[in-house]
């Protein structure tokens, strides 16, 4: 496994990896989820890129980008064991020179849930994604589901701006009791990581109610609600039943929805999602 | 010569283009200026890629887009005539389907000079050449001097994006009375026309008076405006004497500096520029 710095060293290693290019995206600080994304570029792709990178773009400035999580050797030795060909570092100071000044901003979707929570957000995502896009010139892009938003927001932006990149979503890793892996699980104390399941438990029990015919989008919004308030350590934040292509908010009979939320447990924000499909109404990206 | 409308068509015959691609971009209606762009791709690349495309997202609502004119048929006569290997003619309809929300902004370089009149037209011309570059994939891309602000946005982009691209820039042409080439010179009645070489002639006595030693920017600024004035189909909209890579306004003693202005003869605005370098002191960008 090679592991890269510069840009122009990252360029040179490029050209000469053979046949369709994978590439898996990353904060670094990886866990199961993001090894699931480097499986699977493995299985459909000649060879697999990753990138480590706390983009400073996407945080707010109350957000927590001093005390993200980050332990290189780990990461380096789980995509070493993954079967990884190369790995780009590169630095804030090569991402964004003094001088830098251009900026992608997706519209509409960026608008509810994330966007709305986190302003800029997305505009950090969107360009950071099309640099690493541009530097690394995959033929497939993987993400988690677990971002749903930002799934969503990459794949307009990859068909707005004609990459030929196929971007391929893949699902949410989570631990024993439901929780959804991420990086920021590690701020939790034992009580609020114990706590932090109530995400999941909304969501399942919101999903049973859809099985079993609720459809209104009143009621699921109020099933997710009524499950979080009897956890203390939660605040929610937002809960949302949404189109899953267009992130608008959903009212009334719904035949498909991306149910989300944000909850704070404690100090930490955590967020999470399903999709809600009837049988043979699922139309996926792909 | 293939000539392709369709993007996924495109992306096909991309591919199996030999070798290095240059590519020159274009709104049409072909001028020598246009031409100069294409020989000089052929000199330096293996495969010549031009595209035709009147990007209505870098006009503003009471700009010229309906009226520009277009003459594909003889477009194309002059780009197989000059040895392009392959033209791309997308339509309105492709490049901004329904729900087309992504744009790229470049921010300081676009709000002096043009930019600051015409707002939103560099968000545009940033995001249809993103666009057409990552449908294209070339390796070198071919820009006139003759927009020069065009020049500097694209190569700031460039960079600030990691397009793996080498921007060229390639002199003015000019008729022979020194009008800059343009496509809008189409608009000027003869009378306009005669007195369009007003610009090129303000540029020239400035330079001239820099070469026999006026440094101070706002001699240079003076002496234009008082060629400009004596022609009365002209009116002038701005001048400037600027930082030719940050665009910045200069005051005081200058070095290098590009002179430009935009001015309107009748109803026709019209735009020209020269860089001014002592001996020794200019750094090409390429």
């Amino acid at each position: 496994m090679q592991i890269v710095t510069a840009l122009e060293e990252l360029r040179e290693v490029r050209l000469r990896l053979p046949g369709l290019v994978g590439f898996v995206p990353t904060m670094g600080y990886l866990h199961a989820g993001h090894m699931s994304l480097v499986k699977q570029a493995k299985v459909e792709s000649a060879s697999v890129v990753a990138s480590i990178f706390v983009n400073p773009s996407q945080f707010g400035p109350q957000e927590d980008f001093a005390a993200y999580p980050r332990d290189l050797e780990r990461d380096l030795n789980l995509l070493e064991a993954a079967g990884c060909d190369l790995v780009w570092t590169p630095t804030p100071e090569i991402m964004y020179p003094s001088g830098h000044q251009t900026w992608i901003t997706v519209e509409e979707i960026t608008k509810p849930l994330e966007g709305a929570m986190r302003p800029g957000h997305f505009r950090g995502v969107a360009t950071v994604v099309a640099m690493l896009f541009n530097a690394v010139q995959p033929q497939r892009a993987y993400f988690g589901q677990k971002d749903a938003q930002q799934l969503a927001v990459i794949r307009r932006m990859t068909r707005d701006l004609n990459f030929s990149i196929k971007i391929i979503g893949c699902p949410t890793m989570r631990e024993s009791d439901g929780l959804a892996m991420s990086s920021r699980n590690t701020y939790l104390n034992p009580a609020e990581r114990q706590a932090a399941n109530v995400l999941y438990l909304a969501l399942s029990i919101a999903k049973v109610a859809f099985e079993n015919g609720q459809r209104e989008a009143e009621k699921l919004h109020q099933t997710m609600s009524e499950v979080l308030v009897k956890e203390p350590l939660a605040r929610v934040q937002y809960i949302s039943c949404a189109d899953p292509d267009s992130l608008q908010e959903l009212h009334g009979r719904v035949e498909r929805a991306l149910l989300s939320m944000a909850v704070y447990i404690g100090k930490t924000r955590l967020i999470d999602n399903i999709i809600l499909f009837q049988e043979g109404n699922y139309a996926s990206h792909d």
